[in-house]
This record gives C-alpha cells, structure tokens and sequence, in this order.
C-alpha cells in the first residue's frame, strides 16, 4: 500500500460559527490528492494545504464530462467521538461509477484508509452542533491534456471536506415537489446509476425551473416510458403507500443510494414491508387522491431524510399526510441520524470510528 | 462590446512538424478566455499566454458535470488567405447548450468577434499541408466554488486552438461500425443536442468495447425504443439508400451538427433528396440485405465525411458498398472540404476571411 506524504499548511483557517456553515460553502485546511498514469498507477498519495488546481485547458475534465464523485460525512458523537458511517460502501460505488464512464479503478482499501488518515488530521473541523457534519468528498476526474475522444490515461483523485451545517436548521419541514414531465435527467443504459457529473448538468434546468414555481425540487420520471417514479432531485425516493414502504427498483438509471439501503434495512427491521419495484406515477396518483399514500419522502446523505408534504403533476397538488412529516419518516429520520451522529447504539456496523 | 486585453507571450514555441500534429495533442502560443459573474456578467476578456488554469477543488465543474464546448476549424487556402467556416453556427449552438444545462449565455457578436481576432493572432499557427487546419475549441464552464447543487452563478470561457493532421493521411479508408445495444449516449428529453461533457462521459464505455472488437467507433440507438439510428461516435451519420439519402431527425437526443446541415445543402443542390427522419435499424438492416444501402457516411467537424464500409448489428455483418467509398460520399468530401480549404468557390456564403 502507498504511503501517503502529509503536508501541514502554515496558515490554518479559523472555523465559521456553526450557525453560517450551510452547504459546501467552506473548506478545511488540507485535502487529499493522488494521481494516475498508465505507467505508475496511483502514486504520489499527499495531504497538502487546501488550494487551486492547475490544470491545462485542455484537460479532459474541462471537455468530456470525465469526472464522478462521492460523498459521505464526518460525524461528532455526544463523546465527542468521530465517526464515519459506511465509507467503503461509497468506494465501492465509485468504481462502479469509474468502469461506467472509463476512468481507473481506485484501491478501495487504500481510499478508504486514506480518507480516515485525512479526516483525523481534520477533525478539529468536524462541528458539534445540532445537525452539523463534516462533508467529505472524494472526486476523480480525468485528466489528459488532449481533445481526441478517448478514454482516459491520466486521472487525478482528490478528496476536500466542508463543515456543514443542520439540513433543518428550523426543524423539519415537508417540501413541495414538481413531478417532471419534459426533462429527463437519466435513462436506462445511460449513466444514471453513476455519480457522474453529466447526470447533475443534465437536471439543473428542471430544478431551476420547479424553483420558480415555488417548488423544491422535481420527481423524476423514467426517460424511456415517462412514466416510472425515479428519483426526487438528486435523491433515491420513498412512499409508503396502506402500510408497504415502495421504493423504485435499481433499473439503471438510478442512483444506488446508501442511505436508500440503508433507510431499507431499518424499514425491514421495524416490520415494515419495503417493495423495490416499478412504481408509475399513476399508481402514485391514485394512491395520493384515494388517500392510500401515507407518506412520502426522499432520502440522501445531505438530508438524510427529506419529508415530501406536497406532490404536484399536470397542475394539480396533491397533499401527502396533511403536509406533515409522517410517523414512519420521522422514527427513520430518528434511527439513521441517532446511529450516525452516534446517539444511538449501532447494530449493523455501520458505523467506523475514526 | 468589451475591449480585448492583450498579453503576448515571451516563450514563443516551435511549431511541430504537419506529419505528428495529430489531433488535440499540440497547442499554440495563447488562449482568449473571460469570466462571468452575475454583478459583471462577462468581464475581463483577454488573449493571453497558453497556460493552465487554476481553479479551487470545489469548483463546480469537477462535480456536476457544468461545461460545453464547440469545435470548429481555421483554415489556410492555397492563396494563403485564414479562413473559418460558419462559425457563428457554433455560437449559436453554444447559447442552446447553455440554456440546456444552465450556463451563462454568451454575446454571440462579440464571442465570433474574439474568435477572429484570437486566430489573427495565432495565424502563423494554421498549417499549410494537405487536409491540415488549426482546431479551434471554444469552452464554457461553471465555476461556483460550492458543492451545492443549483444553477451556476460564475462561470469562465476559453477558447484554445490546436493544430490538426489531416485525418485522413493514408487516404480515405471506410470504417466498421458496430451497432451499439447496451449502452445510451442520450435520451428525448435529455442532454442529446447540447454540446456538454456529459454526452461523451456516456460514449467512452461503449467506444472502448468497440475499438477492443476491431471496430472504429459506434453507432448509437435512440434511448427510448432501441431502435432509431442517432449518431455514429460523435458524429452525425447519413444513409444513401436507393437513391435517397436519409439522416436521423433532430428529436432533441442528436446533435444538430454544423457538418451535419452543410451536408444537407450541398446534397439538396446536387440534385439528392434528403430525408430527416427516424431511420429503424431494421429498415437499416432490410436495406443493407435488400442492397439498397448504397453509401454509409458520418460527418462532423474533425473528419468532415467519414464514409463507413461495414455496418455490424447483433453478430452480422453488412458490407457497405463493396467496403468503398461511395460516390455520393466522395463528391460531398470533396465539395465541403473544397470550399472550407478555399480551393473551390463558395456560393453559400459559409467562409469568414480571418
């Protein structure tokens, strides 16, 4: 395995107040980087101060989408503890994402405990306040300095962090969703199910467009029928529907969430049935007017998980639950953050102190 | 309209010899680039010393896939005269792209106003040999440093330039095509006809797979049906069948290629009807069987017209005229490359003088 060289900065930063954090707006003091040739592999493993990439313009990355990401959060338990929740899971995803658009393979293992090496140098920076986390993301992009369409040669991979404040910083609230009817953001055979760059480029327009109308994001349907329930902005999503939690199957042009899987085993664990299957928006429709969808919510490693209080198709709103949070996706909105900020015990292992 | 700053290097390089140019792989003495914010809009437009960019890891365009990027050619006419071909085409699609995935739109004046005075000043870099030109390859992308998901508010354009082999320097060869059945480059819906990194994030897997099966490149199936001719690798594909040829409509997964419409034009004025329309691959297929695929060709801006010889769906495979280049594909060759090389007159008006 390689060693990683560490270079400390000389001007650490001083850390926002946790009630300014949001969302990947401020970084830490290092990251981590590595680089891939043909010849050497993955080499130069390094911790150096956060700061610019210098990159030719011709760099792959600028041109052809050549890029995929992960990310997952450093939480701080009640002791004070940090911990990690089910960081191999996201490496293993990643190289699903890299054999699908042609960039190198990483060394799941030598990922994996490099991240741990970068998040203990800059755990100071893991917040401690309601709702806080330090978001970590890897991301690995190509980078030949050449515009022939080909695949990949030279990659860089590089991990930076972000405290981040609570998703609710005033409680949860139950969004308003549009269900998309012209956009599509992914189809079967495509690149939905990997955490590529083309996937987000290719829904900015629709979420733009729900936000105007006073929405917070778009269901996604299915690009080939236009009909099957896929995901809820950049979310895997789930309802439950007379007492079985559905949640679209994993066809292709979805993303395989974690905390999807993970919400999965908890709803199984808590007796409650969950179908992976086709779900079209009819069926979802008539479940909503007939009063049969109880609840409704999408499910993320930002959120964690996200109450759906309104749905909204061809122009008519359809209330989910009153427009509260259900009972189901609050005690699943309890366990997932109780395991992962570590107030709860953690029966499945999960969870990876660091 | 802004004024350009100018900085002219003081390393200038040696130019490399025509017969290792390939494609992409050299680049000139300098870059036009500019950025955008929302208080300045485009600002600070300047031709500068080709060098890398330095940008914060965070960037959005390492994450979310924000960039698009056109490609068009400068010229060198036997008189010695530089040359671009409809470059305002380029900028036109360019702004379509933006509005697609959400970036800023460019002044499409004052973006071909730049590009010409950006190759006056690169003119001694278009090369003179045969079938050579100088790549032209104007880039814009997103560059919020924010991992959130929303539009773009800052963003950057460049334009480089790099001068081409002829693509062609053994002479002509028809390529094999395999039909690709697995994977999708875009969907109705979706990214398709913008010109984004997405689109050919998407290609690589199915390009690669192909190249390791003896064959050039794909030909993409449209997304929904499996079933429409869309494009061939990154070009645009045409079929002259029984006298007729016909291309894939522009249903919003194809890009509307600049060869693409010149093609159209010339064909029209040759007396060749021109059908755009959805083509089956099985019509594609009962016309190979049947002979009446007379001719086969892509075109796009780095081959112009690519002729294809072999055509090969679920393990059979169609020769296409004799493995020949057709005779249709042979005068289009010849009449585009005439009038964008100068060596034949130009009554369409597509040529710019640099």
């Amino acid at each position: 395995m390689q060693s990683i060289r560490i270079e400390k900065t000389t001007m650490p930063k001083s850390k926002p107040d946790a009630a300014v954090l949001g969302f990947g707006k401020y970084f830490t003091d290092h990251m981590f980087m590595m680089e891939y040739t043909p010849d050497k592999g993955w080499h130069d493993a390094r911790i150096v101060p956060y700061g610019n990439l210098s990159l030719s313009p011709a760099s792959t990355v600028f041109h052809y989408g050549a890029e995929i990401f992960e990310g997952l959060k450093a939480y701080r338990t009640p002791k004070g503890e940090i911990q990690l929740f089910r960081p191999a899971e996201n490496f293993k995803r990643m190289n699903n994402s890299a054999e699908r658009i042609r960039l190198p393979q990483l060394d799941e293992a030598f990922a994996l405990s490099a991240l741990v090496r970068f998040v203990d140098m800059e755990r100071d920076w893991v917040p401690d306040a309601e709702g806080t986390s330090l978001y970590l993301r890897p991301f690995l992009f190509g980078n030949d300095e050449s515009l022939g369409v080909h695949s990949i040669r030279n990659a860089v991979y590089v991990v930076i962090a972000s405290p981040v404040g609570s998703y609710y910083p005033e409680g949860i609230n139950p969004v308003k969703i549009m269900i998309e009817t012209a956009d599509v953001r992914a189809v079967r055979g495509g690149t939905g199910y990997a955490k590529c760059g083309g996937n987000y480029a290719a829904s900015n327009r629709a979420g733009e467009i729900a936000e105007k109308k006073g929405f917070s994001q778009v269901l996604w349907l299915d690009g080939v029928e236009r009909k099957y329930v896929e995901e809820v902005g950049a979310m895997n999503v789930m309802f439950k529907i007379a007492g079985v939690v559905v949640t679209p199957a994993l066809t292709g042009s979805i993303l395989p969430g974690v905390t999807r899987s993970s919400c999965i085993r908890l709803l199984q664990d808590m007796g409650i049935p969950v179908e992976e299957r086709l779900l079209s928006v009819d069926e979802l429709m008539d479940a909503a007017e007939s009063g049969k969808l109880e609840e409704a919510w999408g499910c993320g490693t930002a959120a964690v998980v996200s109450p759906i209080g309104q749905l909204s198709y061809a122009g008519v709103d359809h209330i989910v639950n009153g427009g509260r949070i259900g009972e189901t996706t609050q005690k699943l909105y309890d366990t997932l953050t109780g395991i992962q900020w570590g107030r709860l015990p953690d029966p499945y292992g999960w969870t990876m102190k660091v």
